[in-house]
């Protein structure tokens, strides 16, 4: 399994469309081989550095690369914000 | 219950003196009250513009800046990274 993460910078105000183009991507994606879920978080704050962050879970790197086809292309191609996406590992964790 | 998300931005070659940060910090909130558990993600990529993400639960925004305590603030004083801190909450989440 791999962690995907995602950080976004959306300009203030701009939340709505933010979320118009990324719930397009993500109904994609879900539809992918090997994805395995997500969670979107929103910034307590409206001034947040980072409006919104998403962490979705696939199975394999290779799965991963697979879904950013040329569907995942045309629907980003004009998204309104920055975006740093990263794959990842869990590499520490404590529960209590 | 509050998620907080921190970003860290750490120099090449810099993963260590971060991690020996990060574990002295962590430490700390860990014996918090309200401190309910996190997850750290490491980039697969040397590369990734936020080689670190953190992932932390805490039972509300009060326990959250409570921990921010004189001692946070000294173990964090020279730390040899930058950091994106924010708190959130959970929007949008599917698990297929």
């Amino acid at each position: 399994m791999v962690e995907f993460v995602n950080c976004f910078e959306v300009p203030a105000g701009g939340e709505d469309a933010f979320f118009a183009v990324w719930e397009k991507v993500n109904t994609h994606m879900r539809g992918r081989p090997g994805y395995l879920g997500h969670e979107l978080f929103r910034s307590l704050s409206p001034q947040a550095t980072f409006r919104f962050v998403n962490h979705a879970r696939w199975e394999s790197v290779d799965a991963w690369q697979a879904a950013h086809d040329e569907t995942f292309r045309a629907l980003v191609a004009d998204a309104p914000f920055t975006s740093t996406p990263g794959l990842y590992e869990i590499v520490h964790t404590v529960t209590p």
